[in-house]
């Protein structure tokens, strides 16, 4: 048996394309802990990883298997931690096998959810979320929030989060079916479409009383036309900046006067700090999901080959839901 | 005897010129407390006022006498409130003579400080500094604070309290005057004149252990500037914008990427929102001044007539320390 990976061939200028990334057989790992990947996660964050520029994690390394956030299942295991069958989370990256000493796992239980939620609604994306939506955002009853890339695996989420809470929740999105899903299945009370509406006569209409809290996934003219419309001490927690990651130059930001105006606040985050909220956040979460108070869509590609098309497209924004690559078959999945 | 107006006469596009203004004579003023104008204040936030744009505050109105803080000296008063030879800060604009039923005033006690340090070190840019550096920026003792505007009203006053917080604090200003003024008289460790200054290269020489606290009162190319160089956490008490004051139309502002990587914040504040700090502020910053702690320096103009002309040089960084017209003579001040 052979293991195959997706290999990070050369960094990207600009949108990345199927040419930066190899795919290659090599041996089968070794280590006391050998697992067969069944899923892996797709993330925007990843583009940054593709560029030398150190941000808040070392860049990914040419030659070697793209990173990522990864769901397999332990074949072989001489760590009494883990067994045979078992369910793993795990950060393998873009391949089908991987082996370890088994440090940095996270276990699964499939009878508590279904495991492609630890890298969805359950997993960073809903943190993230949560967190951006609660901590920075601090939505209050009757206020608006509006949520860029509402259809994405985390707006979606903090568009309902806002709901909730008991605030009007606008999001706006790139395409009309993501629009309809926005509304009619996650209970948006809007939803703009920012390619075919003109930005600021749509959220002036969206958006009657102003804007309280912007969760922002995008950055750029959505984030400039946002500003416009803010309402005082507006909260614009910054978890993205998806439109901005595949500038080869930094391109100029929003212009700032109306946070001077309306003592507004911006503030970047990364779920990374936060992991002290996964309890209260798995509690809030898992009983939402019970009651059906938060909806999620996954967006499964079928097969490592597809990685790279998957993920060039997850920038593109063609994806509604949580986007990830299903490697091999998961058994813990009834055939639709 | 007339009175002496200077009349908001028409809106300017960019940089404001002494067109925009008219010196006018009026009848004088009537009402119970009549008031002779000492000082008039000079401040960046008027340009916002002659736009049309409605932001914190009303927009000027043409043909009135221009809004502005006063100091002044109550001539004849009917309010047993004030009495004649009562000093007062005031809002009576561009004047040399006002009168009301004296709401709003406030008595200023000259053996307390000098009268001038009401509209300067212990009024609103000295509670704007206090505020928001202490309640924005919280510096902790060891980290860098960089201070645009270094040498103006506020930026003078934040650099010297970030000093007494243990911190390295770091001045942005206009010319080689000012910085010199601000480390050898004011005790910034360094200062950048960003005239002449390449300022990616000066930033990181001045702040070799990157930046924890921007106190930013300009925006545009600096704030980019010192984006660069953030720390994780940083925070960035957005206090001016004067660089983009003259815009005609909002100009992009900075790329905004190391806010998400440093997980940095950006406030704006208006000092009207803080006035509930300003028993501490009096406290501390009185304290301050008594034990030579911070020191300030006034630019007084001379003579209403010249308020248009201090008012432009202001928007363009002419001057060090707060500035202030002289309407009228200060009957406080000895000769110097």
């Amino acid at each position: 048996m052979k293991n195959i990976q997706v290999i990070f061939k050369s960094r990207p200028v600009g949108l990345p394309s199927e040419d930066n990334f190899e795919i290659a057989q090599s041996e089968m790992p070794k280590g006391d802990v050998l697992r067969r990947t069944i899923y892996l996660s797709l993330d925007p964050y990843m583009r940054g990883r593709m560029s030398t520029v150190k941000s808040y994690a070392e860049p990914a390394k040419l030659g070697e298997p793209m990173v990522g956030s990864t769901i397999s299942e332990v074949l072989e295991s001489n760590n009494p931690k883990y067994r045979r069958g078992d369910f793993v989370l795990g950060l393998d990256g873009w391949q089908a096998f991987a082996a370890s000493d088994g440090k940095g796992l996270r276990k699964l239980d499939p009878s508590f959810a279904p495991i492609t939620t630890s890298i969805g609604v359950l997993g960073m994306p809903g943190l993230t979320a949560y967190v951006a939506l609660l901590d920075i955002g601090r939505p209050k009853e009757g206020e608006t929030v509006v949520v860029s890339a509402a259809a994405g695996a985390v707006g979606s989420i903090a568009g309902q989060i806002a709901k909730i809470k008991g605030c009007r929740a606008v999001g706006i999105a790139g395409s009309d079916e993501k629009c309809k899903h926005v509304v009619a299945e996650l209970g948006f009370d809007a939803c703009i479409n920012y390619k075919t509406q003109e930005l600021n006569e749509a959220l002036k209409t969206a958006c009657p009383d102003g804007v309280d809290v912007y969760f922002d996934n995008v950055g750029g003219a959505v984030l400039e036309a946002v500003l416009r419309r803010i309402n005082l001490y507006a909260r614009i927690p910054l978890v993205g900046l998806i439109a901005h990651y595949n500038d080869p130059k930094p391109r100029p930001g929003p212009n700032l006067l109306p946070l001077i105006s309306k003592r507004a606040l911006i503030q970047g985050m990364l779920v990374f700090d936060h992991t002290d909220r996964t309890p209260d956040f798995l509690r809030d979460m898992s009983q939402w999901i019970g009651d059906g108070k938060v909806r999620y869509r996954e967006d499964i590609v079928e097969g490592l080959e597809n990685a790279p098309r998957a993920f060039i497209g997850l920038l593109q924004g063609e994806n509604i839901g949580k986007r990830m690559i299903r490697v091999s078959a998961d058994p813990t999945r009834k055939e639709r």
